[in-house]
């Protein structure tokens, strides 16, 4: 990883690809990378889809080693969906595939001139960027289709669907999985539709030929990772919960606690819930020859992805996470397992992202399109976004479109972006994290959810606005730190209550970049992280009126609770001032 | 004019009115009411169409008057279209009769439980709120047909279309011509789809009983009075081109000027400008019984408006003004008249600002909806917001929102509002206004086309940044004053022309309030008025950021000047700084 890929889309003649050092940009992975990269080279108050945005894919530092659970990817760009800095991060293979590869970095610039579309291949012996027409409208999933017959699969994918190619601000570039399905997205914030105005489809990652990345000091790395795979073994919830019912193991644990959005955010309970949970999915899919405990790559320790197959028993899509269970089950009143699952597959097919499209459905009930609870007119209206219909580039706009097209003023978005799946009312940490990240409304950023719910790295009341400030701050300073390295966020799980497996994580990374790291280095790492998207965001005129949730959450009270969002303004406003 | 009138459409058990005392809103008049009403009471934040935003409707200080020329009433908001604080101006008869009736203001506040429709009534006697439903859904020329039936044609009219009721962004306030037709609009930003969130479908007003209000100084009052009307007879622009050709004398003469936006701002130069300029339109009318000369309200010395009827000799609509014929014209390279004329009249029904949807359709175009010159594919996209589908209600939400859905990037917005009739590149005076003014793109807001182009007021070249600073700072500070008197902003010809008429001017004012008024009494009342503005506006989260044109118009140049935007942001940063 000593090199950076740019290719220009736009340079006359056709696309011009160079490669590379580092430069300033050196010791910078993931979402260190992208953001770093987007605040120093892109004018922030450019087009989001115009040739001066661009489009970052990195792996983590840790990426392509033999690290446990180091397969994060990082995409950036100005997001299409926010105007500001847009870090989406996904699993899937390509992240340890282009570390292999050597890259720190794909950089896509540039416009084409005209509307060819194009697959760009990286291998061993070079790049290569081909117009391919052939390959346009075409759902990832048929499209990994082509690329198999082509390059096997053995290869790994980053690709758009048909929304990313209609430059939807909820379209998502998609990650192929161990089997080679686009099952893995990085979907906030619409990276897919700058991926689109690209001009990329696909880009094809073979390292046939290529090491594992060796680290620096090899026997404490040995040693380190081991002690760190059992410490992520030995947590409750990356050694049993996840494991056994992955992230959707969240549907009861949130209802419980009265935070599980439903019907647009007006109540924090779902009658159905249980009908929908990780333990109901878990026995569909073993009932139905599935699999509910599976890595979405190699390397993974925690296996929190699972295999969900139809009632046939035919591979219909992953195991829906629980963010997606949310969006398309409670916040919508629905209530049956396989309708999600069928969503979660047609949205990884067009490459839309299901927090953005669950909240947009939810907007477009109550705006009268479709009644809460109606299967059959979700599954529609996620169709319409895949025709392009006019109604469909609505909904494909995301929630906030959504809304204003269509009159409603309770529109659960930050910045732009639709909160997922987690009442801010009733997790008012979570609520911080929604209002203040530079990335909009955006659980991953900052998870409150931990302390005031799952009471992992100590117990915050979830309920009172007291302790959320410092609690979202120190989670916003070390998620985009964790964002940086590759690690997949649920390590902090098993980091935030074991100092050993803190330390031990600490150690990977220092032997595997022949330095010592320190908690202290983690912290500035996140904070420099912070300050380049924060940064870009003020020079694209973000203030801190944008670091605000919609009104009716400081009006409506939130049943089971009846507790409205209480944090005050100004202590928003200090969450970074650290 | 000693009182408001304030409407709680959201009390409990229906709406509940109280007749207040001016207090700290004594002396504010149009938009210096509206301005300081939004900037005092409502929550910058606030979602547009939610109960805390007010809907303010205020004649200007010396409407209702026998002054000359004021008969301009101004409505205000929190714009839907742009977020932030908003003044949008018309003429009609309403201003005058609301003078007359006493009410220096009403405003609408709060919203209803239900979605009931209401029916306001204001004479001498008082004011009456009644819901009636039946008037759901009615066009404004329908809905003055029921007035009419009931209330017979003396009274005047505010009302909305089926635009407003569906709170489209792009939603008109109309009011009522001489001729009880509803063919003046408070058209930009959106004010109603506020009015239509708060329940109001019309608000009739009868001045039977009224009186014309005295000045404090009558014989210096009525001296002062026939000396300006004298002046603007004289004046060549108000004395001439206004009234015999309208604002659309423009058209010929801002397309020589090379700055006649065409095809969606890709040329300056329209080749059908002659068919669809000021000089055919008022052979047409005249050939086919209709009067280019004629007043949009009593008390109109300019006549600037007119009646056009269609081929058959029956009434079609108004005279199309300069930036409707702009808008449905060149901007979509259509050059048929009777099209245009066509066009104003539905938009006029459906309650529709003309400019956002001329420029909207343009995106549109663009995005390849239809070709631009396709007349009756505009016609249909006009017809389909009316009917409230998915993709009308994309084009009723104005160009901003059309480009996010259709991904299309050269979209001619600032702060969300569409630009209006003259390419900033080849009028770089208008384009510091459209950048900086708090309204969004606006060319009332501070009209440099005077200077830049027809020679009034000074002489500043149009294609250079040199001197625009000061021109647009000059006339936006002129122009927030003149919008709180009442005074038709055409009168700024004369007064910047002929010093004589500018004293003429300041001596109705002075012997109407009975306070001597002199120039620097006028620079002060419009710098406070556009201080409330962007206080307003700063509060709502806008920057300096927020102060710019679109990207484009600093890189692709316009034929047939061939000339990008050229002031500089440090000096567009600079329009407030007095």
């Amino acid at each position: 990883m000593d090199k950076i890929l740019r290719i220009d889309m736009g340079a006359a003649g056709g696309p011009q690809m160079k490669v590379e050092a580092l430069g300033g940009y050196a010791g910078m992975g993931g979402r260190g990378m992208t953001s770093a990269v987007i605040s120093k080279e892109v004018p922030p108050l450019c087009h989001p889809l115009s040739a001066e945005n661009k489009l970052v894919i990195a792996p983590g530092l840790l990426s392509g080693s033999a690290a446990a659970q180091s397969g994060r990817i990082s995409v950036g760009c100005k997001s299409p969906l926010t105007g500001g800095i847009k870090e989406s991060n996904s699993g899937g293979q390509a992240s340890q595939v282009l570390g292999r590869l050597g890259y720190a970095a794909i950089i896509l610039e540039g416009k084409p001139a005209k509307d060819d579309l194009y697959k760009i291949i990286i291998n061993q012996s070079g790049v290569q960027v081909l117009a391919d027409n052939s390959l346009k409208g075409l759902g990832n999933y048929a499209l990994m289709d082509r690329i198999k017959a082509d390059h096997g699969d053995k290869v790994a994918c980053i690709s758009i669907g048909p929304a990313g190619e209609m430059k939807m601000p909820a379209a998502s570039v998609a990650f192929t999985d161990m089997e080679f399905r686009p099952t893995r997205h990085a979907g906030r914030g619409g990276p897919g539709a700058v991926m689109g105005s690209k001009g990329v489809k696909v880009i094809v990652l073979d390292d046939a030929g290529c090491k594992l990345r060796p680290p620096k000091d090899p026997e404490k790395f040995k040693e380190a990772n081991k002690r760190f795979a059992q410490g992520l073994k030995k947590h409750a919830v990356t050694g049993q919960g996840l494991p056994s019912f992955g992230t959707n193991v969240l549907t009861n644990i949130i209802n419980e606690a009265g935070a599980l959005p439903t019907n647009n955010f007006t109540s924090g309970r779902f009658s159905g819930a249980a009908k929908i949970s990780g333990e109901t999915y878990a026995e569909l899919e073993k009932s139905r020859g599935g699999n509910p405990t599976h890595g979405c790559h190699r390397g993974c320790v925690i296996q929190c992805s699972g295999i969900f197959n139809d009632k046939n028993g035919n591979y219909l899509t992953k195991q829906p996470e629980y963010e997606t269970v949310w969006a398309h089950g409670s916040n919508c009143g629905i209530d049956d397992p396989d309708v999600i699952a069928q969503i979660d597959r047609l949205e990884d097919d067009l490459g839309l992202d299901t927090i953005e499209m669950g909240a947009t459905i939810g907007v477009a009930m109550e705006a009268g399109l479709a009644k809460f609870g109606d299967s059959e007119a979700a599954i529609r209206l996620v169709k319409e976004v895949g025709q392009g219909t006019p109604l469909g580039r609505i909904l494909g706009s995301g929630a906030e479109i959504t809304g204003k097209v269509f009159g409603v003023v309770r529109v659960p978005t930050v910045k732009g972006q639709a909160m997922p799946a987690y009442d801010p009312r009733a997790v008012q940490g979570i609520g911080v994290t929604y209002a203040t990240s530079p990335m909009g409304a955006d659980h991953t950023a900052g998870y409150a959810v931990t302390a005031n719910v799952l009471g992992v790295g100590g117990s915050v009341n979830p309920l009172s606005a007291e302790g959320q400030i410092e609690l979202s701050r120190n989670l916003q300073i070390a998620t985009a730190a964790i964002d940086a390295t590759g690690y997949c966020l649920f390590i902090a799980f098993a980091i935030l209550d074991q100092p050993d497996t803190f330390q031990d994580m600490l150690d990977v990374i220092g032997a595997f970049i022949g330095q010592e790291l320190t908690a202290a280095g983690v912290t500035e790492l996140g904070k420099k992280i912070l300050s380049f998207e924060r940064d870009f965001n003020a020079r694209a005129g973000f203030t801190s009126k944008q670091d605000r949730l919609p009104g009716y959450f400081k009006e409506e009270a939130l049943p089971p609770h009846n507790v409205v969002f209480k944090v005050a303004d100004q202590d928003l406003d200090q969450v970074f001032n650290w």
